[in-house]
């Protein structure tokens, strides 16, 4: 972090009301992490006690059946905070959430301690904590949403778009997309050789490529991806 | 309530080590609400400002999609508190879930502002909010697991010993056993008959009894009602 240690803050729009003397509790306590692709942030049974403000970089947050297969929930960018790692000090062995950074992610750690003094001093903070909460409730219902009512092609189709981006193609497996869908991986598959017939997609091993956004449009609907 | 008006306080344990200042805050404070069956708790876009505790009956929470179809994410019973109406003052236009009394339900409501300032006083109280939190966060996930990886025929199962209980008979209609396991009333009644046929239960009009708990339980295997 650089001297002053409060610009990541600018990420955070809501501490940006916050009192200058609460600023500096924040600036001087809380610790900048550097987390390589890959770390696991979260998982079910173990705590890691320190508030984590996301500055750079992606977590995915997913669930894993019995049969090892993965839901994502919701996903951590810059300007987002990670609840669970907070909440697991109360509630750990109810969850069966992980989180892993996807990409090589910075983030700054507050400490428990120096979190639960601000929750305690600070009306501001406390709002900013609880809205966070209200927004992960919030995808939470979404994805419930998403899985039970909506048909695997729309939700296929969504994530695609979505995925794809700007970029047209995307590297992922039938596997990994079935994760992102909350399906199976055969039921991907017929899925995609559907919309191969139909000229929406190339497939390659591992790597697809989106030829007809405006198809696949049509086929997402409302699936919010 | 009772002239000290904190019996009620004992249905919530954590309540019970509060300081005494702090205890009798809520019991100065907080008015008791007596809600009929049917009563509307919380919706989209509205947002009731107090917090609630259940101190009798039952609160079904769920969201609809598109089609007027109901999904439940959890119940609130007795010694539950109630984090959607304060969290909406946060959030309100992006939760697409409702709150209805099932049964004549008491509660005691706390107004906005004690609550904050409970928040602000109080490391127990604050304790006590957020494990509720973590625990409907828990629930939401576990929704999750059941709509997405196991089958109608293990979901329905299991509620159905769940709705049952010790009585063996329940009365609920097709489409309301779909909105418990997030499917559809037809996909539901095309496993009751084969329930039926197997001699698994009986049905009737608005009435299913039970009559094979134990392949019931068989059926459910893992699934969490």
């Amino acid at each position: 972090m650089n001297p002053r240690g409060d610009t990541w803050m600018a990420l955070f729009p809501p501490l940006a009301g916050l009192p200058e003397a609460e600023r500096g509790m924040l600036a001087t306590r809380a610790a900048a992490a550097a987390l390589p692709a890959g770390t696991t942030v979260f998982e079910p049974q173990q705590a890691c006690g320190a508030f984590l403000f996301v500055t750079r970089g992606s977590v995915r947050v997913y669930q894993l059946d019995q049969d090892g297969n993965e839901i994502v929930l919701y996903r951590l960018g810059p300007g987002s905070i990670c609840i669970l790692t907070t909440m697991a000090l109360l509630a750990a062995d109810r969850y069966s959430a992980y989180a892993v950074t996807e990409t090589e992610v910075e983030a700054v750690a507050l400490p428990g301690p120096t979190f639960d003094d601000l929750m305690g001093r600070s009306p501001r903070f406390r709002g900013f904590v609880f809205l966070a909460h209200a927004e992960r409730m919030a995808d939470l219902m979404r994805v419930i949403q998403n899985v039970t009512f909506e048909s695997i092609e729309s939700r296929l189709a969504a994530r695609l778009l979505a995925l794809a981006a700007d970029r047209g193609t995307l590297s992922i497996t039938h596997q990994q997309l079935a994760a992102e869908i909350g399906s199976a991986r055969e039921v991907v598959s017929r899925h995609l050789k559907a919309f191969e017939r139909r000229g929406w997609v190339s497939l390659a091993r591992n790597r697809i490529e989106v030829r007809n956004a405006a198809s696949l449009r049509g086929a997402a609907g409302d699936a919010d991806a």
